[in-house]
């Protein structure tokens, strides 16, 4: 397989912006989804680490200790190899070494979505993933802790940005799915 | 003057995503324009340092040493005060303690400007300011400058965020309007 016929789109974004309805609408637009969180579940499992919102953050903190700070891009790197995928959503890239990791593999964009905290508070709260800050306090520590590992840089060097500021569901996907006809149109 | 009458946005993003072109889109709104950049620019100049490129970066990171990571948000801060001034656009906001500087002062919302690399240096290269970057290397070094400022954060934290992707100038001013019109209609 010609390793340019690849075409990874990398989506980002604050815990609670929309990462994860992003990725979804682009499923069934030929698409896999590979979530980076659900790749440290897997390796903290196979490892026999108490899955769970503790055993998550040990796993991702192990895996960058042993393989740098790409380390869970690699794996995904893998998986994409192995299994010869040709379009790739990846959720949840948080640093530029992550999304560099991908570069080697075929076509790279970075698509964020952002909402404000009061919004992206509101989301999570009512989401209830067993990952999800109880308070306001907790939520912004997880902010803090995300945006250190880079998050923000890969954000403000997003090829695109798309709002989920006021934004239904549906129109949410279209938007994604506009963006990315786009990009596979100038590709 | 009650403090709470104070509105100030403070407009944020990467060198080259137009945020001077947003900040003057509320110029006739009744809104008052602080330029970082100038603000830097009027000290060297009262401190007879040579105003340009490097005179500026000179200033800047030496009235950090002064009065710490947001002495220049204090500047305008002062500014504010002495002018008695309501409305008041931020044009370059670097970080998040230069954010947090102006609540003090009333309310405040970040507003984010954002477009891609490619396209940022493509704005930027025909913009011919004497501190535009004049190779590719050279923007991603300042690129680089600007986010190790603490600029992504700002960006991932901020209240709405414009795209400046293909946008004309007329369709930048609108959708800025229309942001600060809502912001202050919920006020």
């Amino acid at each position: 397989m010609n390793g340019g016929d690849v075409f990874i789109v990398c989506v980002t974004g604050m815990p609670g912006a929309g990462k994860t309805t992003a990725t979804k609408a682009l499923v069934g637009s030929g698409f896999t989804v590979l979530s980076m969180g659900d790749v440290v579940r897997r390796e903290a499992k196979k490892r026999g680490l108490r899955v769970g919102k503790e055993g998550q953050k040990q796993m991702m903190f192990a895996l960058r200790a042993e393989g740098g700070p790409a380390a869970v891009a690699k794996l995904c790197v893998e998986e994409i190899r192995s299994k010869s995928l040709q379009r790739v959503v990846i959720d949840g890239a948080r640093s530029v070494d992550e999304v560099n990791a991908f570069r080697g593999v075929g076509e790279v964009k970075v698509l964020g979505i952002h909402a404000s905290p009061s919004r992206r508070y509101e989301l999570l709260s009512s989401r209830g993933r067993d990952d999800d800050p109880l308070s306001r306090a907790e939520f912004e520590v997880r902010d803090q802790r995300e945006l250190d590992l880079g998050l923000g840089k890969v954000i403000a060097l997003a090829d695109r940005i798309i709002e989920n500021e006021s934004t239904s569901i549906e129109m949410l996907d279209d938007r994604v799915r506009g963006v990315v006809v786009e990009w596979q149109e100038n590709a």
